[in-house]
């Protein structure tokens, strides 16, 4: 009965995940076997019936896109992939969660093909998962003509009770919703368990209704059911809403001693429980062994290269047909940015007359530089967590998917969170550059999702506006204070804060330009005085820090950022008044300048000289840039509702108490 | 037929609101008139009819709990607060948002009397009230007896499609739900407008559907009727289930030009359409001026006189019954401590045989503290995000809620940022000191609940395992680099990363001994070497950062925490093996630390002699610590998956690498 040859080739097949995945967290003694095992029939299901990829080119630009959410099941999506035929072979998967494996313990894009995106923080795949048929969705209505359906492919979605537990699956599913994304099927493992035990404690809610109240269609079946899994993502292929699919399934289904308890969530199953398991799926093969008749039923690369070829040649036929529209989302795909970009925006700022050279806010300039932007670069997808108004996110140019849909600009509701992690998914996607606003106090919702694109290397510009006491009134819950800092250590993160609008342009020309991160532009509510700079000194932005203001004697050196920058060059000139000679450091992107030679470092720092700076921020970051004989200039509590200009004489943030400052660092004997 | 004496007095009464409001933010310039219009009914009606509370006394502890979620509309609740009898005369209406008023752009608690709790963060109020209503659950469980129904009150909550659209909402909704936390009431600004215009391009949940799937009691009504909204009111007092009234409201609604649209939302109305209102509602009084017979109305201190007096007779007769609870609920409510909980640690710790001593990780060490801790301290309420089994944050005492409908823990499901909210809100209820567990990494999810308790100044505990890339094949989404610095950033938070048991105990003994602030405990999942101390050592643990161990002549200083002590340790063995004299700090808590006076600092950190900082996580931070002459050796890119020992060695943070550079320092020309 238990013999393998009496079991359908599809449970075959599914079973195969199960052992794979069980030796391979067994091997490595860690990982997570249980949701591997409740979700092998759902993976066989999509994987090896719906999911239109070719295993030869992870990167096939019209693939379907696979998004494992519950990321700690990584060893299911690494047993798929090596079954499927990626370039992923079995010694990989002996070497699960071991350094250097392409095989880490969660899911990472970059790392192994045919990983889409890094899932582990729980509710983010999700969201990504949206972002890719926001992209999907945008860029067929971009590119496809009547005829050359060029780009059309569906997004999977596998997920957990915590993914819909975590607040970001509400965001991304209320907007999928909203949008229709039709294109977006996910496949819930709804197996009554999480870490702390049986969910009904804790997660009570009716998904199946949940979801309906987003919008969404809803089929609830047994998970371990392949006909009826089979039939739930046939129907959801054809609704014309995002799909949800509450797969009822058993956590270790398979593991006769250890299924449906929470202690196969995150621990191997032991060798006894793993032997009990291949007798009573009657599987024979050894440890990492699977037999040849079911390596080819998994084996995708003939039905693989089949699509993909079917694809080239329409695609060959709509370049014939459209031969620059072609060229033009191959070059969007390949991230690569047009030629004259970089001119176009270094000669807008060597006009004079330009506005971005008036006293406006850097969130103002912003706006000013995206228009043109936008215009040589029609990538640029846009977009505001409800702050539109405010971030100046929107240009001229700006269509509103949400009345349109379809367009360059989404207003992401007030969702900060699930912004960021659906613009890490367009971006994944390929072939549009997400940018998005909100205040930078709000940063702190979405800060995850921030980091995972900084992980990922994914290029996102975050807006984040309001970025001091400047912002006045709103008080010390809108009033960042450690923000800039803190966006600072995030490994790989770029944050440009900005003086004026020279400034501004160059830190959103970097922005679209990196092409391995996402950068934060940290920009004014008020209105900022702008600077005259030499063609030398336009250049040196790029640098990350720069001398904007020199003495003839550099007695002391001023180091400031954005809104600051104006305080320091003033209390340059209160110095000078009285024989000292101050240097103006604008050091917009501290990571950037860091990131230069010595050389030029110490040219625009020199070694001996005492060093003040100004940031209306805590200053614990800057002790580190000023060294011992330096000091720093900030806030290291918390802000005040008034108006902006009491805010910066109420705490110190004036060129008087500047200049004082580095008065007693020069004086100091 | 606009004459006033023609209106309702309770019309009249929620027309107050609307003028009182429209001319503070007129007179300020800035602020939110909107949401105060559209919300004057439904304030009415809960304020005036329904809410039980005594002005005279903000503390009341029994009082109904009233929470703004939707902060912005600050003005409303300041109008409310200053009709109804609170310290907050009609000159600080008038000094709405300006410096160092009782009226800051968002409301603020500390600041005004009546304000429970910080808002203007969205969705963060309701998950506050979700706390709220659990602690008042709570407390009427462990001190109500038959016949004495001491604590026993209603949380009314106001929140808007802001509040509803982010994430947290799904979070505490889903919690409130589950627990079933009846006393919990919200109704709904459901205008249809948020800052970027009509909500339907980009929100279009079915609510109510939203609401019923999470076990709510729903209600929908016309948001102006107060006869409605009176009678949703009444029947949601009698419901077994949270509720939520979804108010069909039209915003800025009595400004005759404005209302209904999004410009009604964040703008003074300005001088004619301030007339227009005032013409529309038959308002004749000038600005800040409410005629007498309204006044009259809206006082309620002599209601809230005698519904206190009623309830201090109450308590009196409880205080004779039972003097042992009354005086338990009254010392925490106080949020005083038991005297002797010190004396009982400090005693755990002197015991050389207790497990503290032995090499365990330090999350087991924070597990073997909490035993007697809770024993000493029946307050702390205690929590995991579906991690229980990883933090260890239960114990042998632990009752979870969750299955008992009571008790002193919560499994909160996989919602960082809820519980971190909910945390907030049970602390702002008093009575309770709540602490709960998560891994570090993800922080980031409720970061903002961490800066909103710092900033509230409330007695919250994190306790944040997994703190570093020693929590091993994880991989690098789960390994906090950069966590430990940016939690130091935020003001008035506290970080405590303990090296063993006995640091690990007295983090602890501080976190719950401060009752101005929130604290991080970063904690292993590897077990980590104890060292041995002296008594003094033991006490010198609680300023943040001593001498662990010394050299004859210190040639250097190895600072570290954590983890990275023992590698310190081992460092200054291996210098000593070279003639070098290598200090070890450790230094649990930093910002505690740096806040000891300079003599003691000085007298750990000697200012001549050169610095390494060991921490495995980003260097930027540790910079201003070690000054120029310093060296920081930590980890500024992303972790690996791997088994925790290969990454120390693969990031370079070992006893041999600290020793180089250490001695390199040394031995610079």
């Amino acid at each position: 009965m238990n013999a393998p040859n009496r079991l359908p080739m599809a449970a075959q097949c599914a079973n195969a995940l199960r052992i794979l995945s069980a030796d391979a967290v067994e091997k490595a003694r860690s990982g997570h076997p249980g949701a591997p095992l409740g979700m092998a029939e759902m993976a066989e299901v999509v994987w090896r019936r719906h999911l239109r990829h070719n295993p030869a080119n992870p990167k096939w630009l019209n693939r379907d896109r696979f998004v494992l959410s519950n990321g700690h099941a990584s060893m299911l999506l690494y047993a798929l992939l090596h079954l499927s035929g990626y370039d992923l072979p079995v010694t990989e998967l002996q070497r699960f969660r071991q350094l250097h494996a392409r095989t880490p313990g969660h899911p990472e894009v970059g790392v192994t093909p045919g990983v889409e995106t890094t899932t582990g923080p729980l509710g983010q795949g999700l969201a990504n998962a949206v972002g890719m048929a926001l992209a999907e969705h945008l860029l067929a209505a971009t590119f496809n003509r009547e005829g050359h359906k060029i780009i059309d492919h569906t997004t999977y979605v596998f997920l957990g009770d915590g993914c819909l537990m975590e607040g970001v699956s509400h965001e991304a599913a209320s907007l999928a919703g909203t949008l229709g994304l039709r294109k977006l099927i996910c496949l819930y493992d709804d197996n009554g368990i999480s870490i702390d035990g049986q969910t009904r404690g804790w997660f009570a809610d009716d998904t199946a209704q949940r979801f309906t109240a987003y919008g969404w269609d809803v089929r609830i079946v047994d998970g371990h059911d392949m006909l009826a899994l089979n039939e739930a993502v046939c129907k959801a292929k054809g609704s014309d809403k995002p799909s949800l699919i509450c797969c009822r399934t058993v956590i270790g289904c398979g593991a006769p001693g250890k299924a449906g308890g929470h202690d196969v969530h995150g621990a191997p199953l032991g060798d006894e429980e793993i032997a009990a398991m291949r007798s009573a799926l009657g599987w024979t093969a050894a440890p990492f062994d699977v037999p040849d008749d079911i390596a080819r039923e998994w084996d995708g690369r003939g039905q693989g290269a089949l699509l993909e070829s079917a694809w080239s040649e329409r695609f060959s036929r709509y370049c014939k047909t459209y031969p620059d529209l072609a060229a033009e989302l191959l070059r969007r795909c390949e991230g690569t940015l047009p030629l004259d970009l970089e001119d176009g925006v270094m000669q807008l700022l060597s006009d004079p007359s330009s506005a971005l050279r008036k006293k406006i806010a850097t969130r103002k300039a912003s706006q000013l530089v995206l228009e043109p932007l936008l215009e040589g670069l029609p990538e640029l997808f846009g977009g505001s967590a409800d702050l539109s108004g405010s971030n100046l996110t929107n240009v001229e140019a700006s269509v509103w998917v949400n009345h349109h849909g379809k367009g360059n600009y989404l207003s992401y509701g007030v969702r900060e969170f699930g912004m960021a992690a659906v613009m890490n998914g367009i971006a994944l996607h390929g072939g549009l550059i997400p940018y998005g606003g909100t205040f930078l106090t709000f940063s702190d919702y979405s800060r995850n999702a921030i980091r995972m694109a900084a992980l990922m290397q994914q290029r996102v510009v975050h807006v984040l506006t309001h970025d001091s006491i400047g912002l006045g009134e709103d008080g010390p819950t809108h009033q960042p204070v450690e923000h800039a800092s803190s966006l600072r250590l995030i490994p790989n993160n770029r944050v440009w804060r900005p003086c004026d609008g020279v400034e501004t342009a160059i830190a959103w020309l970097a922005a679209v330009q990196r092409d391995n991160g996402p950068s934060c532009l940290l920009l004014s509510r008020q209105a900022l005085t702008p600077f005259e700079r030499s063609a030398e000194q336009i250049e040196a932005v790029k640098r990350g820090g720069y001398v904007l203001r020199d003495a003839a004697r550099v007695d002391v050196v001023l180091i400031a950022t954005g809104s600051e920058v104006e305080i320091a060059a003033q209390a340059a000139q209160v110095l000078a008044g009285s024989g000292i000679g101050a240097r103006v450091v604008s050091m917009p992107c501290v990571e950037v300048f860091f990131a230069q030679e010595t050389g030029y470092r110490d040219t625009v720092l020199p070694v001996d000289i005492p060093r003040v700076s100004v940031e209306a921020g805590v200053t614990w970051f800057w002790r580190g840039v000023v060294g011992c004989r330096g000091a720093s200039l900030g806030i290291d509590t918390y802000g005040e509702s008034a108006p902006a200009a009491e805010l910066y004489e109420h705490f110190g943030l004036t060129a008087a108490r500047v200049a004082e400052v580095a008065r007693s660092l020069v004086e100091r004997p």
